[in-house]
C-alpha cells in the first residue's frame, strides 16, 4: 500500500518546502502515527520546524508517536511553556515517556509550569520501575458507580468519551477507587437502558498487578484476547489501564531483546539506525571476550593433545567440522527451548519430559551425521579415522543437544534470562566439549 | 496471578471428576480461552469428554481457543451432525482454521451438513493463501450505509452486535459493498442522533488487500494503533477485517518462525510439546548436514596448510579462538541486522549506509580482540605467534561482521528470507574465511 501523501511530504523535504499551503494540507491527510515516524528520521531541527506549523493539539498527537530517544532530542528544542501546554495534551502514557527522556533539572522546571492535576498524574505514572505494568498503563480510562443504570452510564462515557484511550471497557469502581467489575460498552448497547450496572457487570476481572512484568502482563491479554486490562494496586484500586497497543509495543521489544540476546549482542534501548557506533562497540565486545576466554579453555584441550596431533596431523582437517557440529546441534535446541519458555508454551517442570525427547531426537541426528562424516573421514584420512570422526559426530551432537536444550531452563530456574543460552555462548561450550572428547577417542582408539 | 478455579480443575483432572456439579461451575468460570488452553494438553478423548457436558454454543466458543492442530485432533472424535452444529456457532476465522484440519474426504462430506450461508462463508474465506491478510481475516463485522443518520446506525449496530468480532469500528459501504468509509462506535456516541454518517465518516482508512503478506499488515495495524481494518479485494469491496487480537497471534508466530531460521531450524506449524521426534529430526538435520558440507571446506582448507602446522603444532591451540571470534561477531552484526529488517526499521536501502558504519565497529572490536589475545599467544607460544594471532584476530572479526551484516540484506534482495542467516550458518561462513586468514598470516609471516 502507497502512500502518496507520504511520498508527496519525502518529495517536499528533499527538494524544500516551497509551498506552505500544500504542506499543510499533506500534514493534515497523514496519520499521526505515519507523520511522526517520518518525522522521527530527520534532524530534530528539521522536525521542529515542520511541527511549529501546527496547533498544539496536533504537536502533541503527532510528538506522542515518536520514537521515543528521537521525542526527548526534539524536547530540548521548546520552549519551557509551550512543552508545558503541549505534554498537558498529550497521551497519559506517551507523555512520562517523554518526560523520561527530559535531563533532570529542567524536567523539575518544567514540570512546575504544567497543570496540577496533569503533573500530579505525571509524577504518579512516572514512579513505576521500567518493564512493570506499572510503567506502560495510561490513566485514561472510564470508570463507572455499580448503582447507576445503563442509560446513566452511556452519557457519563459520552461526556468522557473524547478524552481516553479507550471507551470500549468501563471500570466498576467502589466509593474507594476498588475495582468491582468491568462491561463492555457492546454489553451497554445491548441492555435496557434503566437495568443496573449490578446487574450486568462482570466481576470476574482479568487484571494486572502495578508491580507485575510487563511481558507476562502482554501474554496475558493476548491470551484473553482483551482490548484493555485493568492495573490495581495491592489494595485493588484500579490505577491505570494496558491497552492492547502498547502491549504489542511491549511484545516488539521483548522479542527484540530475545533475539539480541541470543545473538549475543547487550541490550539497546535505541533503534540499530540510531546506535552510535560507541554504543554498538559497548553492547558487542563484552559477550566476545567472554567467549574467547571460553575459547581458551578449547586450546588448553588441544594442547593437552598436542602429541596425538603430532602423530596424526589429518585429525586437525575434522576438527572444524566435528564441533561446529555439535554447537550447531546446540544451537537449535536452544532457540527452540528459549522460545518457547519465552511464550510461556513450555514451562521449567517440562524439563525432565523434553530433555527424554532430547535424547532420542539428539541420538538420532547424530548417527545420520556420524555415518555422513565416516564416509568424508574415509576417503581423506583412512578407516580408522573413519571410525574416530564417526564416534565423535554422535557424541559431539548428542551432548551438544543436551546442553543446548538444557542451559535455558536451568538459566531462568535460577532467574536469569533463557535468551542469553545464545548460539554463540553454546557454541563456544559444545567447542570445548567437543575437543576433548574428539582427542580423547582418538587417543584411544588409535592406541596413541 | 493465580487462577483458583484453573488449579481446581487441575485437581479434579488428576484425582477424577467425582463432582460433576463442581466441574460445571469451575468450566463456567473459567474464560473459553483459558479452559481451551487447559484441555489442549489433554488427550483429545479427555478433552472431548468433558467438551461434552457443555451446551454446543460453549463447546463451539472453547473450541475456538484450542491450538489448532489439537483441535483437528478433537474434531475427529465427534460425529458429523454435532459438529456441524458447532461449527455453525463458531467465530467465522476460528472455524476456517478447524476446517482445514479436517481430512478432505470427511471436510466435505461434513459441510453439506453446515447450513447454506455459513458453508459459502466458510468457503469463501477458506479460499486465501496461507499467510495473506485474507486467511486470518473473519467475516464477522459491521457494515453501514452512507445515507444513515447516527441514530440509525446505532440501531443497526445494536442489532447485530451479539455476534460481531467487534463492533466498535462500522464499515460504510457503498451499493456494490465497496468500502466508502469508517466510523468508530466513539464517534456515533459523540454525534447527535440525527447527523448524517456521511458527514462524520473518516474516507481515509488504513486497510490491507486480501492477498498482503500477513506480516505487512499484522504490522501496519500496530504501527497505527487499530482494534480493526478492513481487508479489501482489488475492486475495494470489503471482504472482512483483521482484528488486533489475530494480529497478536500473526507476530508471535512470525517472530518464532525468525527465531527457529535464528536456530537454523526448519519451520514447524506444531507447538514444542506436541512435536513429534520424526519431525524434530526432519526439521534440524537437514541444516545440520548442509552445515557439515560447509564446513568441509574449513577441513580442505587446513589440509592445504598441512605443512605450516606441522612446523608449529601451536597453531592449532589459537584455532577455535579465531575462527569461533569471527563467527560470534558475525554471528551478532546478522541477529541485528535481521530484526530490524523483520520490524521494518532499516530497509534494504539502508545497506551502504550501516555497512560503513559496521566497519568502524568490527575493526575497533577487532583490534581490542586483537590485544587481547596476543598476551595469551605471548605466555603460550611466543612472540612471532602472538603477532599471527592478533593480525587474524583483526582480520576475523572484520571480516564476520561484515558477512554477518551482509548476508540478510543479501537475503532480502533475491526475496530469501534474512533470517536464514542464522547464526550457525554465519559460522560456517567465518570458519572457512578464518582458517584461509589464519594459516595464510602464519604461513606468510613465520616465512614457512
Amino acid at each position: 500500500m502507497k502512500n502518496i501523501y507520504l511520498e508527496r511530504l519525502d518529495t517536499m523535504l528533499r527538494e524544500g518546502i516551497d509551498n506552505e499551503e500544500e504542506l499543510h494540507r499533506i500534514c493534515e491527510m497523514l496519520h499521526p502515527a505515519v507523520l511522526g515516524q517520518r518525522l522521527s528520521e530527520l534532524d530534530p531541527e528539521d522536525a521542529k520546524a515542520i511541527l511549529d506549523r501546527f496547533m498544539p493539539e496536533n504537536q502533541a498527537l503527532v510528538l506522542s508517536h515518536f520514537r521515543k530517544e528521537k521525542a526527548g532530542e526534539i524536547a530540548e528544542l521548546y520552549m519551557d511553556e509551550m512543552l508545558a501546554d503541549i505534554i498537558e495534551l498529550m497521551p497519559h502514557d506517551d507523555r512520562v515517556d517523554l518526560i523520561k527522556q527530559i535531563p533532570q533539572e529542567r524536567r523539575e522546571k518544567l514540570l512546575m509550569k504544567v497543570e496540577q492535576p496533569d503533573r500530579d498524574d505525571i509524577m504518579r505514572l512516572s514512579m513505576y520501575e521500567e518493564e512493570t505494568a506499572g510503567s506502560v498503563m495510561t490513566s485514561e480510562f472510564v470508570t463507572l458507580r455499580d448503582t447507576m443504570t445503563v442509560e446513566e452510564a452511556l452519557v457519563s462515557i459520552r461526556k468522557v468519551a473524547k478524552d481516553r484511550e479507550t471507551i470500549y471497557n468501563a471500570y466498576v469502581v467502589d466509593g474507594y477507587n476498588r475495582l468491582t467489575g468491568i462491561v463492555t460498552l457492546r454489553e451497554l448497547l445491548l441492555y435496557a437502558g434503566g437495568t443496573k450496572i449490578s446487574d450486568i457487570m462482570n466481576t470476574d476481572v482479568v487484571f494486572a498487578r502495578d508491580d507485575e512484568d510487563q511481558e507476562v502482563v502482554a501474554n496475558r491479554l493476548s491470551e484473553y484476547d482483551l482490548i484493555a486490562m485493568p492495573v490495581l494496586d495491592e489494595q485493588n484500586k484500579i490505577m491505570g489501564i494496558v491497552t492492547f497497543d502498547d502491549v504489542m509495543d511491549v511484545r516488539k521489544e521483548e522479542a527484540t531483546e530475545d533475539f539480541h540476546k541470543m545473538g549475543s549482542v547487550g541490550l539497546m534501548n535505541i533503534s540499530l539506525s540510531d546506535a552510535p557506533i560507541k554504543l554498538l562497540i559497548y553492547k558487542r565486545l563484552p559477550w566476545l571476550l567472554v567467549l574467547v576466554f571460553m575459547n581458551i579453555f578449547s586450546g588448553a584441550g588441544i594442547a593437552f593433545f598436542e602429541d596425538t596431533i603430532e602423530a596424526v596431523v589429518a585429525l586437525v582437517f575434522f576438527l572444524p567440522l566435528l564441533i561446529d557440529s555439535g554447537g550447531n546441534a546446540g544451537a537449535q535446541a536452544s532457540t527452540l527451548m528459549v522460545r518457547a519458555l519465552a511464550t510461556g508454551e513450555v514451562k521449567i517442570r517440562d524439563w525432565f519430559r523434553l530433555f527424554s525427547k532430547e535424547i532420542f531426537v539428539a541420538v538420532i541426528i547424530g548417527i545420520i551425521m556420524g555415518v555422513a562424516v565416516s564416509l568424508i573421514g574415509f576417503f581423506r584420512a583412512g578407516p580408522e579415522v573413519a571410525v574416530v570422526v564417526s564416534l565423535t559426530m554422535i557424541c559431539c551432537v548428542t551432548v551438544g543437544s543436551l546442553l543446548g536444550m538444557s542451559l535455558p531452563f536451568l538459566l531462568q530456574k535460577f532467574n536469569f534470562d533463557p535468551a542469553t543460552a545464545s548460539a554463540p555462548l553454546i557454541t563456544s561450550i559444545a567447542d570445548i566439549a567437543g575437543v576433548l572428547m574428539y582427542f580423547s577417542i582418538a587417543t584411544w582408539y588409535l592406541s596413541i
